[in-house]
């Protein structure tokens, strides 16, 4: 289905989030408190641990850069897919399985590597990187040191 | 000195950076691009690597969490602490240092775990939390999803 701003409502959002670290756990916990439809894909069960007792979503223990596992996860049925797993490759690797052979309109991935940002867009994939982001935001702390700059 | 807003030329100012990974050697390459003067510490040389052709600071090679590196680093002198390590810990106690013990004015910390960030903020520690801004960033870019929230 085509996704559209405002024309689907939230509770009928089916999310797939690959990793579930720090960042992932987050996504899902406020995903499925807003009413979304959410499983989570990670390789270490431990991680499972930080989703919160309201989280309503489902778990998949595995490798997700398995086809079976992304079958499994029903990523064909995904609205959006959050690739947060801490590995670039791996999270490249998912985008475009999720891009171009699921069809997933929206993409969304994580860069550690400022240097992969690009890859990713070329590939139509949306990019969040923490490190750019937090570069930014010490800049700005620190604006006044270059405030007689042009 | 005092930090005032504006009160000080940007190539007046005395920045020491500790860890020099994606985040810190960005910052030292930035700071040092607009004029400031730098020291970088970390504990791997191999770190260094990441500082540009361009960067006119000094490196210093050694454990920030021993007092003689912080001397060394002439942290006394710092307008300008920034701690960026890896490890929430190692920042917190060099962060602490820099505040109590050498009364640097502006220390910006890193926090890795959320958890960690009231912690930062007791101290009087202003804090980046690079997992944080990622959740934001993310849930803005998924806003529509909750666009029918109030």
């Amino acid at each position: 289905m085509p996704f559209m701003k405002g024309a689907i409502k939230k509770d009928e959002y089916y999310v797939v989030i690959f990793g579930c670290g720090r960042l992932g756990s987050r996504m899902a916990n406020w995903l499925s408190s807003i009413g979304c439809s959410v499983v989570v894909v990670d390789r270490n069960e431990s991680s499972f641990d930080a989703l919160s007792y309201e989280f309503t979503g489902f778990n998949i223990l595995g490798d997700a850069t398995e086809l079976d596992v992304l079958k499994e996860a029903k990523l064909d049925k995904a609205d959006v897919a959050l690739v947060l797993t801490t590995d670039d490759n791996t999270n490249l690797m998912i985008s475009m399985s999720a891009k171009e052979f699921f069809e997933v309109t929206r993409v969304v991935a994580r860069a550690y590597d400022t240097n992969n940002i690009k890859m990713f867009s070329d590939f139509g994939i949306e990019v969040i990187c923490p490190t750019l982001l937090a570069v930014e935001n010490v800049k700005n702390a620190l604006y006044f040191i270059s405030g007689d700059e042009k």
